[in-house]
């Protein structure tokens, strides 16, 4: 049985990478998604498809109707979903998606360094799993194919 | 009618008095509820009830059993939901309840200051409204009932 | 047993007053809302309350964050929807309330003059009833409390 | 990942055929549904199975019958939904089924010209995305791939 | 704390009349809902609001558009449905009904004589309860009260 | 695009065959499911398999645990539902199915012939088409592939 | 604000006396609610009302007939639910009970000795909020109002 | 047409290598999935992955995050739910599956002793079908194919 994981979280370095390599290498029969990870991409796709804004407010907010379309799009798509964050960037759509994920019935790993326990408390309580890192979100997918 | 809307956000001043005061003197016959607003007693209630616990990372997932509790009774009784976020703290509990609230069909106004545009881009698109001020939420509250 | 009623349709006349009176004639237990009545006041309230914005664009997507938030809520809290056309106006956002009503199960009271049977055929045939005038909607509602 | 994507919106013209040669050509895995494109068919589909109706009204309503169990159908079916208006025609079943996408939770892009921002307003404002052209919408389905 | 029951089944005798004298007798809470009781004004209700129609088909789903709307939202206000079935008549929106309130998650009590076990067996093993007389169905309700 | 459609109906005749057949002649990739055909096997599978019951009154019920089982399974993997109905039996196990389908969103072809207009007409007012013919049901099915 | 709490659990002896109680004592506006808690009516209840039944096996599924059908018009009316586990009696239907309150987004306080951690450990993980006393359970509910 | 049955229950024996092998024997196109069936690894999970815990309530805590992670998404993945108890071991987890497959509107069959009737009672009346044997389990499944 094959799952199909949104990995949420910050695109500001390749986390995502390490994920999918490790999985790869554990053979799991796991499909990956998520954000663009390109953040230029991310922050000027509003621009890019839908010409100049007025200023960096319209901006943003022409970049999020895309990334919303495609997280929309994606979240629903997916069986579990996994939260990153660390300790750097507000990851307020982090915590976002956590919380649409969460809503919409799908199981839930938190993936956060022991420094961000008292900020996450209610989120990780919500959660099924929270882990310190990625080799541990991969040990509990891999928990399911045991 | 009389609505009921649930104030997320920040526990650490007394912004959700000022949206009381302020929506009794417009006479709105709206119901405000939210989480404890003492902080001292938010992050204790885990061993105020519970009992000791072994280390920091259980006393505040003890407290997060109770304040989630709250939280999800009270959302689920709200027509509609106001997020406060400000320059301080990291907030990502709110973050987490405006995604279970848009999730759930409440409809949604964020405050924020300008300053915040970009972190908060995906959250703002998917809210109803975004708005800098309690002022202009409650304009959007009393617009309900023009 | 008392019921809430939301009156989707256009803004430019006082149809809306034409059914609550003759529903207290009728002495009809029913509360009706709907969207804000004052034309003006509807195109305006994203600036009234957001402040100016770049051009005309904006200041539309401004006022219908607001008239969205009001309507979500409204319908929502809606036991069923009448919704009205006439020959002018193009009328798109009663088309859509329509469509959120039905998916939300709300029953639907569909109100259009004869002449624009062809073009709201499949909302037609969608809604519970449709009809050529507001008293015909109103002996629908009336034939739940015989 | 392979998506379905409904396509709503009128049938006087073969825009369907160029947003699906234009995804062709870009390679997008979307495979594309929509209402009948023949209108001809789409109008007589009532009396061409039902057999001949009392007057038009009942024409229509017929055949509408069968429209709306074809749009069901494949609209539970997608993944997403690109809504497009134009000048011409009442198109007021576009914006229904932009209604019942949205309550549905289908991500929506909607396609319309400049010249109708005013009476697309609200339900542009609950769109994901709001575009111009058919190449715009087709370059937010490319986005999820990147 | 006072419950509404919807009283789904024929509307050739009184029946409901007994329901609700019992239970008044018994002191129960309970607000009985149900559809139109005056069977004659039930068959001619589309024509009587809609006006005539071209032949019997017509009249008849005429009548059912404004029945179904009323069943439709007294249903939906609903926290239970007594559904009766006797020997005379067709009673399949009987039927219709008890499957709309069990997908609905209404608890249901369903009331027939011996004599229609075997047709009525997939019905009765999807109720809550199946009894044969009114008096048993007061029984179940006045239970939920003790 | 292949479907699942659920064949709801009385099982005295092999009216599933000829549906079958005829999809197969006109090669709709259609997969037709629904309740056990042979009449004996379906009266007696509670018996057979959980062992002798009581009496006559608890056979059935037997059978009708084991039929409601394969009906649920089933139902919820269709996407869209066909009920014939009959001027023989009682069948209100096809009128409860037809009411389970609507309230989980599947659209619904009713088959019936004109002289039970009447006693079906709540049912065929909620369905999306209502038809006279087995060929006139797969005419509606083929058009979705148009 | 006032609440209704479904108090699921043995009814060997009167714990929901003391909830009663002691939330009065601390003028706590809840509302509770639960089974029947006299258990020989409770376990007679399917024959008190629907007559001598076969066997014991029949007995009992008479009984849960209506206790069923109690606990499901009374859950569903419910805004939280509280289930006690106690070392005696096997307690499958609370289970059970949490497991439905769980799905249907009832939040969850689970009351319980220290010596059952293990057996519980599923159901405590997915509660809200696990504590071992009523007065704890009790705290809970007023943290609420505070 | 194949399905996925979730296979709920004590994990103390083998009994789920009967319900494959018994399946595989009968050609059942059936794809079995549950919880992990190695007990020892399963209470141990929590410390195998998140590390040492405090004291025996939290090691079971941390096991059971593990536990209701994958017991969520397989449980999501099926199509029906086969839950076993036997005469040994609390199995209140099997009961709230059994709770959380019901209201997630996933079909159930329960398999029990008789000796175990009583306690079981209320599950067994929510429960599709209720079987003394895996082999009566496999037959229901069995049927579905007929």
């Amino acid at each position: 049985m094959e799952f199909t994981v949104y990995l949420a979280g910050q695109i500001h370095d390749n986390w995502r990478d390490e994920v999918r390599t490790k999985a790869k290498e554990r053979d799991l029969p796991v499909n990956f998604v998520g954000p663009q990870e390109n953040h230029e991409r991310s922050d000027h796709v509003g621009e890019d498809i839908l010409g100049e804004q007025p200023d960096k407010v319209f901006t943003d907010d022409a970049a999020s109707d895309i990334n919303n379309f495609r997280t929309q799009l994606l979240l629903e798509k997916s069986d579990a979903v996994i939260a990153l964050f660390g300790e750097s960037y507000k990851q307020w759509n982090t915590a976002l998606d956590a919380g649409l994920a969460l809503k919409g019935n799908k199981p839930l790993i938190l993936v956060r360094p022991e420094s961000l326990v008292h900020p996450l408390k209610e989120l990780s309580n919500q959660a099924n799993v929270t882990v310190e890192t990625i080799d541990q979100a991969l040990d509990v997918l891999a928990y399911v194919y045991e």
